[in-house]
């Protein structure tokens, strides 16, 4: 039987946790006082949380314990990325049972650790309680650039792009319900890139006009920046970058995938035409290919069109759905 | 039927929680991005997160949804106090089922609202997700004073102090399981007060050389700071304030939630003796009474002593224990 939670003894596992994330760089006390202690920051801070529940966003058995806490990390920095700023410091707090492994445990602290050092910022304390249904809620303090950026903003006109390719993670989760074990679907679902490199260089270089980060399914956030912004979104089907993973499918299911899946965590932005020359010498600093995808026009929603201008019929289901189990 | 968050639809139930908590003072952008913007500050920062979890550290039959909404806050707060902080800016991330009353979410987050604001801090953002518990998660961004104060200083000839009065909460609690309905030790349980005027007096005076907030008991919150330390403490039993609420107890019933109760959000701080006429002389910027319970001495753990300095036997159950289910 593996050493369970409850076994192992909640302060000498927390012991063991704080070895594993020692203070350095901007955490000045890390875990293990009442509150962690951050240097200050001249920059404006940006705040975000974001939750993972077992059998809603994740199945255990689909990744493991270090990738789970990778994870975690990831979808929150990706928010900070569609803000255009850069991660600090992560708190990390774990709801799981007491039969809950105390090694995975470790491993999951292992990922988020892992994740925020990746990009230069840190574990800094967290939380652990007791309860029926394992979860894992990451907040991340980051710093702001100078201006940054939001969903309010874009304005008629703006050209929309994409970074990446999109589809693949919700092509991933689709094979990992059907028992499927790995492939390259599932290996970019299991590790979500937050695209920081390009949030900060557009922030920075003042190219978004409007930012976002594809957690939903590109229908439903590009239609949170219209929402936002009073404006209404044209997207060019077939201009939309489909994940390599992709090829193998029929066309019906490609769109789907790739206008509707969500996780890809890439980011949607809008770009004044004013500012396309800049975009294009400022490219080889995102760390990442963008795509021309549509613009921005009057009036609400996201319409589709296709190669020949004519409009598409939009999926009817439109993007992931938080209230829905997995 | 009450309405819920599956009936309430996803979106129009946030748009309608960002009404609840416009931006404003330090929040630059509130909720309805994908991270809050909050101003840059000089001081340094302290993170902290805390979890609620039902059926763990509350029922939903013992509060109103309000007043744990509160109580997240105030937990969380109580963290930045016992680091002499100020609470600037809080995240809370619900997860709660589908079945869940939208009404009752509403309130959790008027709770948190109202809990930030008393305090001079704004609830900033936030998550929802679906799972089969309920829980809530606060995370906590607050300014720390020039010298925050940790575990892990104090040192032997320190003078221990605790604020308010002790066991009233855990009263609260026994009585709330048996089914009680509301007396004053309830209502100290439903609602905690996080000591922030204390704690930043004491760090702003530089008057505490260690401090911890009471939320797992009396013996265990000591003992972490003695660990902490390398110090062993002196307690004396019958100098710990009681709760005037726990007037009609047997003595020794009085005792076990005195020394072992927990939740009561109270700080226990260590002072230098060179420092206790100042200590004497700040008592009234502090909000609420200090009283001297013991000394920092040479050893390990928590002794304690009557008030003829025999030791006196430590508790079997020494505090409160994270993995126990209520």
């Amino acid at each position: 039987m593996a050493e369970s939670l409850a076994d192992r003894g909640e302060r000498s596992l927390l012991d063991e946790i704080r070895r594993l994330v020692p203070s350095g760089g901007r955490v000045l006390v890390g875990p293990g006082d009442d509150a962690a202690v951050v240097a200050s920051s001249r920059r404006p801070l940006l705040l975000t949380t974001d939750a993972l529940v077992d059998g809603v966003h994740f199945r255990r058995t689909w990744l493991s314990a270090r990738a789970l806490g990778r994870r975690a990390f990831a979808v929150n920095a990706s928010d900070i990325a569609a803000m255009g700023g850069r991660p600090v410091a992560a708190l990390l707090s774990v709801v799981a049972s007491s039969r809950f492994p105390a090694a995975e445990l470790r491993d999951i602290v292992r990922g988020v650790r892992d994740g925020a050092r990746a990009v230069g910022a840190a574990l800094a304390g967290g939380n652990l309680a007791h309860g029926r249904q394992l979860s894992l809620t990451v907040a991340l303090l980051g710093e702001a650039p100078a201006r940054s950026i939001g969903r309010q903003t874009a304005r008629v006109g703006d050209q929309l792009f994409v970074t990446g390719a999109l589809g693949a993670a919700a092509l991933g989760v689709r094979r990992l319900r059907r028992g499927g074990a790995s492939d390259s679907a599932i290996a970019r679902w299991r590790r979500p890139i937050a695209r920081l490199r390009a949030g900060e260089s557009l922030a920075r270089r003042e190219l978004a006009t409007a930012m976002i980060d594809l957690s939903d399914g590109l229908l439903v956030d590009c239609d949170r920046i219209c929402v936002a912004s009073g404006v209404a979104a044209r997207v060019h089907v077939d201009c939309v970058p489909r994940a390599r993973a992709l090829a193998g499918l029929g066309a019906a299911a490609r769109r789907t995938l790739v206008l509707t899946g969500g996780e890809d965590y890439e980011l949607l932005f809008a770009v004044r035409t004013s500012r396309l020359d800049a975009l294009a010498r400022a490219r080889r600093t995102f760390g990442c290919p963008i795509t021309h995808i549509g613009e921005i026009v009057r009036g609400r929603g996201v319409q589709l069109v296709d190669d020949r201008g004519r409009i598409v019929p939009t999926p009817s289901r439109l993007g992931h759905l938080h209230f829905r189990t997995r």
